[in-house]
């Protein structure tokens, strides 16, 4: 039985292990600092595929097809997968997923999407609800731009807010049991965040749009496990960005909470921005996913890492609402890594 | 602790109590047969705002304020909300919910959502992760015309096989402590469906493309508890309509499975269809959400209902998918309503 520690937190009694994980990136990912951590790199981002929406499930079946591989699962021995993205009706994962056979329970959370499935698999795990879970997603950058921007032919100019929107998708297998490897990560804790609007109308800057709600679980996360950054090797949000990150770090300062070195963000470590055109970092469902997916859950398996906080952040507009005149609401949801 | 029983179906150890819930619906729903069920019917569908979006989120406003009114609760006292819809990256859900500052976690399942929704709630309550949680979702005939047919304004004449989405939302507050009424209804056991697609590409005929996900799920459900029919007072789909339920109950008999006079849907409950011209029956997540949450939960409460089973259906394509000439994947989830 999982309990609620103060207002938000959710503390896992059961060990929820990560059985294993795979990331699937397109060619400019894989050109960037974290390339040698990912397990395959598209150089057609196509994937071989009509659409640039069909390319997107071909990541997500790649992704869940590598993490059972390394996990030697089949599989029929995913109890649920937990999944979603950021394409209308969330097609990037429903037709990703419809072949395999396994209960599907869908998620939408924007590029909160990776935090928000691990966070609900191991509630479920937890609790009884499945013994083995995928948690995934992906984004496209060709999708992505199409449905929330410019067709790619129009050549729209980016302002240096924007963010990159990440090709690429990542695979998790929860497990109530533990793997054969010998250090062995858990999710141990939770927190499903609130949605927060600050009036921000910009979408091209989502940064600033999720800033607020990344702040706001991190204060309530700490405050209800009455921790600081010093129990923790990392707190990675994903994707805030340079612009995003700056004024959450702002936002964090002024409630006195300091993350110091401690702090990154996955929209800045798959990109370097100095050599690659990617204004304020890296977005999209698929950049945290293939972040987690390869490089920190690489680092806590290798004990380089051993307690990471990781805060998905997801801009939950549409096309439709910012249209209407809408501000941006936003959220973030964490969950808390660590090894046994 | 929730067990796993067969190879699909999740039984939950604690009771997971239905604390309240409210029905808000539009003007056409008002008059049909379920009119004096439902909390609130607005003749002005827009609810006084600017978009049809926006109406949307009016109403799962109205739905969370009337089951917490019901129930007796502040919004504080709400752990989570489950919530998703079929808008586009699920604005009537988020832009609904986003000044509640209650802790949000989108789901989307398209018409299945009231079902998914009380289905994962239930595993959190039962599992320990949350004590209440509200489960809800929504859909307005307009917003849902426009985004996935065409504009109100064009006229475009509807196939008898098409159903007509329902102005309506629906919200369950969820406890794990049982509630002062005298019968109490608990949800005792979930089915999280499996994708099914056999083909059909007609996005004028969902009944047909989720009467498949229907049948595998109650087939799935009844196979694992080892139950049928004469275990239930009700087997109700939502929302199938005319066409749908004909194959599903053709689909189950060629499985040696009948329901008799146990079955019911949600799309047929809820309009006359030789007064009202709704076509092939209700439709849109909001159909089985005011059902659930007025006719069926008030028949449980009253103990003219003792054991329903509620099976979500959705059909998980986009406008942009039907383009692209893809076939429509659907699922179904599986909740089973008892009284103490």
């Amino acid at each position: 039985m999982a309990k609620r520690l103060g207002k938000y937190t959710i503390m896992l009694d059961k060990k929820v292990y990560i059985h294993s994980y795979g990331a699937v990136v397109g060619k400019m990912e894989g050109q960037g600092p974290l390339g040698r951590q990912f397990d395959l790199i598209f150089d057609d981002t196509s994937m071989g595929e009509k659409s640039w929406e069909k390319a997107e499930s071909a990541l997500q079946k790649e992704a869940l097809d590598t993490a059972l591989k390394k996990g030697n699962l089949a599989p029929s021995d995913v109890d649920i997968v937990f999944s979603g993205d950021l394409l209308n009706q969330c097609i990037g994962s429903t037709f990703g997923m419809r072949n395999r056979d396994i209960p599907f329970l869908g998620l939408f959370g924007a590029c909160s999407t990776m935090a928000q499935t691990l966070a609900a698999a191991s509630v479920f795990i937890d609790g009884g609800g499945a013994q083995k879970c995928a948690a995934m997603t992906s984004s496209h950058f060709c999708s992505a731009e199409r449905q929330f921007r410019y067709p790619l032919e129009y050549g729209g100019q980016r302002p240096p807010s924007a963010q990159w929107t990440v090709t690429g998708s990542g695979a998790v297998i929860l497990s109530d049991v533990k793997p054969e490897a010998s250090a062995a990560t858990c999710i141990k804790s939770a927190v499903f965040g609130r949605i927060s609007d600050l009036g921000i109308k910009d979408a091209n800057n989502m940064g600033a749009a999720m800033a607020p709600a990344a702040a706001q679980t991190i204060i309530d996360y700490l405050s209800d496990t009455q921790t600081g950054q010093s129990c923790y090797d990392m707190i990675v949000t994903g994707d805030l960005g340079h612009v995003g990150s700056e004024l959450m770090i702002d936002l964090l300062n002024r409630e006195g909470v300091d993350l110091g070195a401690k702090y990154a963000d996955c929209g800045l470590l798959i990109f370097d921005r100095n050599e690659q055109d990617v204004h304020s970092g890296g977005s999209g469902c698929g950049c945290s996913a293939a972040v987690v997916c390869s490089y920190i859950l690489n680092a806590l398996k290798g004990g380089q890492l051993n307690n990471v906080l990781f805060i998905g952040t997801g801009a939950l507009m549409s096309p439709t609402s910012v249209q209407q005149g809408e501000s941006i609401p936003a959220i973030a949801h964490l969950v808390h890594f660590s090894n046994e």
